[in-house]
């Protein structure tokens, strides 16, 4: 069936949980909602050809590169979607900005401020020469955390005074689970700061419209050696029975305090350690007029309190947030029938499509990825030296 | 990419709300699980030519026909997926299975108790054959819905007392909502109680793993006409401005209790006056070890009771149903990161799919169907009547 | 400390569960609230003198009796509290009206339609002679559903469409608890359906503002013989050891449907053998401009559904119903400091003593408890024939 | 009514909020429980001898005074119970324990640390005497909240990982709420950090059962001047008319990262600006085993997770803890019929003279009490320099 909608030729590197998501995302968007330009999947890239021609197999990928430089060259590709782990994004995101491809990269931006503050300044020379980059804080486009943000910028709950933030998960809360690459610093940079502290970071910094001015943290290894895995990389979470054990180099939990620029305080907690919490990215912001609260282990919704009602019928609401009113809503299913984890993809695809066809700047901008950024390493900092630290352009 | 699983050549008839549902199913379900055979979008059917061109572009569906009955005929074609209205199943899930074609037909299985027993009877004969039948009661295929049948089917909560079951929602509670085809019984059959009705009583007997032995109940009309909405055929639930009033010839809401076969007794409810439930699927079971609670508004969540704990520690449990472990969980994501509404298809599919492979009669079956078919009809037998009616091979 | 107050000379008859609620509600009545009158303590009646006479020393109560005829003598005593099982009820209040004594009695009135009307009649005849007669449906009392009372009659739901009433325990799932009197039809008249199926009809009935007009029913006796506990009376819910096993010849569970005279209908369950649910007494109406639900498990909240508001905002709002605005709360404490099972009893007290000392004539009235004793009266009926009953004059 | 047991004299000073909450306690613990000695309401306290007549008539003092020091010389008054504000503790609690009086001296102990040592100290030295001293944190008492430190004491939820507590009042969001003297250093001592971040940090220490061993926090106020109420002293939270406007000298708000000495990181906020929350006293601990949570405002509830479950059936339970098996249960109502605010006052009472009677020295101790303030104290320097500070003896 054939349709005079021009192609946007996509390229992605990485295939693994990552890739299965923007996969989907790619090629469902253009079912769902009417897009400017019509994403292809041109070429997957994985250094493991057998692995990523079976991804492409099942999403539909065109071709397969094992050479990322290799989709640069190539004038069918229009989007770098970068999928790898963090230490590869400044080289890939940069090379391919230059190359004049429009670039999605998942998040964090960067393992290093360094690496951010270059990647930020190759997206704003890009953008002069109309070429596009976001940073795939995904979660901004849970619809109840986009309507969220709407809310707050309409004034709902009138000035900000405080937001919760937390980012809890349980898989490391076994001591005996084994070690993993995201254990080791030298490879994953961090540890719950860096991997989903970075998420809430972004989603508080999103919804509330502030930004973050200081911060004083602790950070905690729990559990400092685990067994090693060997070449068992598949074991995940389940325990080992390895006696050897090896070092964890990365923080199993991260808890700080905050100050925000325009004077509400926070308070953030990020860990793997919250038995029983699966999945449980909240936000809790209070305002002089209203208060929200997500948790998204329940994403369909969002509770609003109107402090502006009669106390005698004033209630945290719990708004499903399905209607066609709300955000992304009117392109899937009627009220009620809820959305599940990788829509949030989907609609990544539909606002980076719509304003690289209409030549506006997509957000979360590689900017924002980098203030995620300088979060991070204001918190280590603090961890280390007990200290309140300023959120600044050198952090 | 290449694959050397053979391929099942899929013909859908029909493109909207359900068929937009079905067409990611098909194409989704063999990127996230391994199937034994490939599903192929051969053809999609409608009489609106360019709408259902517009949907084969979004989706992928290699043809278009106006006809179904030129689907039974293509040699490319192995199975049917019927999406149509409620009163054109009988005939072409009929035409399909005498032409070897295996049948998806979405719920209700019919219109009418005869119907479904023309349909069932094709489905047993066809099913001799090697041709297989499923009726489309998706929600069995929420991953918490499937794991509770699991519960039940282990004896984990012993035996059954009681089963509590409703359906609501609240997109006719504006009483100037417009009359539409769906409130007319020459079309629509039914009103609350075959539409979503039909849902509760099927999960119901599905999770119980019973039979509803008889009924008692009601049926009513809250408001018996509603504004003509002319040609206005998508006005939906918005307010019309006609002044010209129409009859409202099925049921807005119906309820009633129920014995099971198995001793329990229950209590059902389906409306779409419920002001505040958008798509409340809820069922409740009691047995003599436990309990549990389930409501598609949060659906990624079953509650467990477990009576054989030690009262100090017992309570309902919130089990979000998205380990590994839990039905078809594995091909999707981590914990805590939940499925939508559309899963539950894809899950049809798959297990569509895999019964046809393995030569496996699938579930529910057109008798299946039938069944809810046959209470149903006794309930609102009961309604005109006011008199307890037994569920029978004959109603 | 001496009060210019006059005093209003209490006797209660009974002193087990009830006698304990309302001795406290008695006394902590004045304390809280700002009376017309005092109640004053005189005289609890027992035939057990001992366990009277402990009743009487724990709560104040200044003198005590055994037989409940001297308290109608005594000049001191002005009304007359009924905490003794249904089936005294009748005897004792149509005396003590006929002696001039307000009268409060237990739930439910009677255990016959017949014993209710005739304390009906007696109740009209006495407020004539300006005694007056209260009986004790307390859940009218919690402050959620004295509110939600507030909300319906405000019209702020707009016209009831449904009615949902449940109260749901399980302290006899064990099939091997103990045959106690309560079991016994010849002693309690009733199973679940007059106990505590009494409690949510009288709710639905006050909330509504409205009267079931028919019902049809169904009852369950789902263990038919129980462990005799020979003189173990007080085994209560624990496993009796004899084998020797009795007849149960009360119903463990009824449910039935219900048409109102405002033309909503109504689903209604009552059981003791819902698995996990402790005191799970439920009412949600759904009106066309919104919806409200209550469940005494989480007693300080009602939640509103205003379907009045933008879609985008709306949702069911959790109210703590401990506002100073709120229904009987400003005698207590601070938003959020929660209320207890007890205190429905002293503000029942506070309305009665309110009523006396003003001349009014309290709610619920005895014709209000005879209302909810037709209604049981029918369904029991509708149970036996499996028809649809009306509720009237004669049952 | 007669009783052998011995009495137990109290003399209370102070008649307001809490006033009323102990003077239900003192006379409800005896109706409910049986205790070994019985608590006699011998004199009540305050400087307003009108004021207290009232209290004394509604609760049953038998003497009003209006010198605290009167009740040290009587020899009918053997526990001295301190409803006043916390300048006025240090003085009273010290002077009564020299007296030979019992003490219960409400939260938070004292105003400064200097106060509280010295009080400890008394303490101490009175315990060595036989005299037993209590500080009210109530909460403690709360039947969900005692078993939940059961449950950790008995090692369910195995190492503590996270403790995470919250108070959350919104009383003060409103920013022309009036300037009371709550809000003045110099009477208060401080704000939220003092009122209601004690409770938090106390109930956080003995549910856990560990101490916190440093702090890094941050306070904040909000709104710097409200509104002089002039001699308006009952406005309260509503909103004055008055233009003049005074200086609030305490914080609105504090929030502090902690670590505790069994290796556990905790995060803790206490603020009155958090629209829509009434009275959240929120903890949630994670261990290695499992997790509890608790909010006040669903104060029947405790919520339980058990890690060692298999996976597919674990979930956060909510546990009704209304059983007879839960602390204080068994001496009021059946399950599910819940407890409210108050009844912490009379398990408070319960405990304090079942350790007297028995010679045990009551919990919490004058010592948990220093432990709280030194905990406040250092939250507030470390506010001041934005370092870390260690919780010593010396704070």
């Amino acid at each position: 069936m054939s349709d005079t909608r021009p192609d946007l030729g996509i390229g992605m590197v990485g295939y693994a949980f990552m890739g299965a998501a923007h996969s989907q995302a790619w090629r469902t968007a253009p079912a769902f909602f009417d897009l400017p330009v019509t994403p292809r999947l041109s070429a997957i890239c994985g250094r493991d050809e057998a692995a990523a021609s079976d991804v492409a197999r099942r999403f539909g990928w065109e071709s397969v590169e094992t050479d990322w430089r290799a989709l640069l060259t190539r004038d069918d590709i229009d989007v770098i979607d970068i999928c790898t782990p963090g230490h590869t994004h400044a080289e890939i995101a940069i090379a391919a900005l230059e190359a004049g491809k429009h670039v999605l990269c998942e998040k964090p931006l960067a393992n290093t401020v360094e690496e951010a503050e270059a990647m930020a300044d190759a997206a704003a020379a890009a953008a002069e020469r109309g070429v596009r980059a976001m940073c795939g804080f995904t979660y901004r486009r849970t619809p109840a955390v986009a309507f969220a943000r709407q809310l707050v910028a309409s004034g709902r709950i009138g000035t900000i005074r405080h937001v919760r933030g937390q980012y809890l998960q349980d898989w490391l809360a076994d001591e005996d689970a084994p070690l993993s690459w995201r254990l080791d610093k030298s490879l994953a940079g961090s540890g719950a700061l860096g991997d989903i502290g970075a998420h809430i970071i972004d989603m508080a910094q999103f919804v509330s419209g502030d930004a973050i001015a200081s911060v004083n943290g602790l950070m905690q290894t729990f559990v400092p050696t685990r067994p090693v895995g060997g070449d068992h990389a598949t074991l995940g979470g389940t325990s080992s029975s390895a006696t050897e054990r090896g070092p964890v180099t990365v923080d199993d939990a991260a808890a700080f305090t905050a100050r925000f620029v325009g004077g509400a305080i926070g308070v953030f907690e990020a860990t793997r350690f919250a038995t029983g919490r699966k999945n449980a990215l909240r936000l809790e912001i209070n305002g002089t007029l209203g208060s929200l609260a997500f948790d998204f282990e329940d994403m369909n919704v969002l509770e609003l309190f109107d402090a502006t009602e009669d106390p005698s019928v004033a209630g945290f609401r719990r708004i499903l947030v399905t209607e066609p009113t709300h955000p992304y809503i009117a392109a899937w299913w009627p009220p009620g029938h809820g959305l599940g984890y990788e829509h949030g993809f989907t609609h990544q695809v539909v606002d980076l499509v719509t304003d690289i066809a209409k030549g506006a700047d997509p957000t979360p901008s590689f900017a924002d990825g980098l203030a995620v950024q300088r979060v991070l390493a204001a918190v280590e900092a603090s961890a280390v030296d007990g200290t309140t630290h300023q959120i600044g352009a050198t952090a």
